[in-house]
């Protein structure tokens, strides 16, 4: 429909790059980009760290369970959920500061839409980029590194750079699993995830040369059967995050 | 640096639109574009529920505080955390769900991501948005209005629509109070607070003409200094979320 819708739709994750740094004047558009995205009234309760020294880089990559493209990206960010700031901020005015589940919502929305307007920065100038969720594997040893002060967490990274492969894009659900009109139907979401259970074991087949035989579902229920990274809440509360 | 910067960069909310509905090629690009953002392990742990009902958007408006722009906007859109398909389709496989903090944050974040790309593709095509946390001031109501089943929650609304207004970009924290190089400076943050109080009462006196005084900082003060949204965890324990 036009430049941008294309630019957003052709996306997929790069998990190889070239060996070439970021320019500061590209890091200045990918990051004056992130800012410049919707904030919950004004509050900008994110905070990023561009890491480019290598021994951190190599240390995050091994945070993240050993990816490689971690450090061999040309830039890693960091996006945090920051809520140090605001606390800072109230104080500097005299008042006690308050935070709950609420305020723990708004500072990790904030964080990934500064993110995903960076995403798109860095992929309008030719960069690949993948999301890190894998640093939420060892938040205390990423804080640690990164010296975040009570009340800022590491939401997860961003590799960006060169990329050094050429991925196809990933199917997606359903545009009906995802789009209802005037209310949830809750009825048709097993149909919509046996379609896509097609689609997936189809694009899996093509991927693996024909031996890859599992679908979407039966990955969700591999990851989901356990609990995932069940240190996170305590690892919140020690950082001063309050759920409640 | 090229269009796609520009295009983010010169991002304001629209809080007036004109009485124009979006058409289906529209809506479809706009939400082709959500469903191709970066998505944790490809859970796309989302949904998207369009409001076109004009007695729902009606109600809308009321729980989200009056704001008149939802009830007038083009198209409405609540973005959704979504457990309950992943749910499903665990189940489907014969396993049994877990979900905890972790999960609680993967699904927030991929609505986040999703909204992102949504709200670049609709100001792409010259629409206007404006996100709508004020639904979340009343996330029981907005539940059963859009039906949403157990393990989904509202986490915003996004209101999209031809613009009626002309805001300026508001500015937005010095750069470095937001971007730290391989490690938080805490020690810096009141002084860029500071700053950037200093660039915001003047951008309050200029778009008052000269009658507002106040700060970000003091901004900041005033709402925090008292608990916001603490229903927000009950709601979500009653809608099945575990943050433990």
């Amino acid at each position: 429909m036009n430049a941008v819708i294309d630019l957003l739709q052709s996306h997929r994750s790069i998990r190889k790059f070239k060996d070439v740094p970021l320019q500061p004047e590209h890091i200045d558009a990918i990051v004056g980009s992130a800012q410049m995205a919707s904030t919950s009234s004004n509050v900008q309760a994110y905070s990023i760290i561009a890491v480019t020294d290598p021994e951190k880089k190599q240390e995050l990559a091994r945070f993240a369970g050993n990816q490689a493209y971690v450090e061999h990206s040309g830039l890693f960010l960091v996006f945090c959920a920051d809520l140090y700031r605001l606390r800072e901020a109230t104080e500097l005015n005299g008042e006690t500061f308050h935070q709950n589940t609420e305020s723990f919502i708004v500072a990790t929305v904030d964080a990934a839409l500064a993110a995903q307007n960076a995403a798109v920065a860095a992929e309008s100038l030719g960069f690949g980029i993948v999301y890190i969720g894998g640093i939420r594997s060892a938040p205390e040893d990423v804080s640690r590194l990164l010296q975040l002060p009570e009340l800022v967490y590491p939401v997860f990274g961003m590799c960006i750079g060169v990329p050094d492969q050429e991925p196809s894009a990933r199917p997606r659900l359903p545009k009906q699993a995802v789009l209802h009109y005037n209310g949830y139907q809750a009825d048709d979401v097993r149909q919509q995830v046996t379609t896509y259970d097609e689609t997936m074991q189809e694009y899996y087949r093509t991927r693996t040369g024909g031996k890859t035989v599992t679908t979407w579902s039966r990955g969700i229920a591999d990851k989901f059967r356990q609990p995932v990274r069940a240190h996170i809440r305590s690892f919140l509360e020690a950082q001063g995050f309050k759920l409640e």
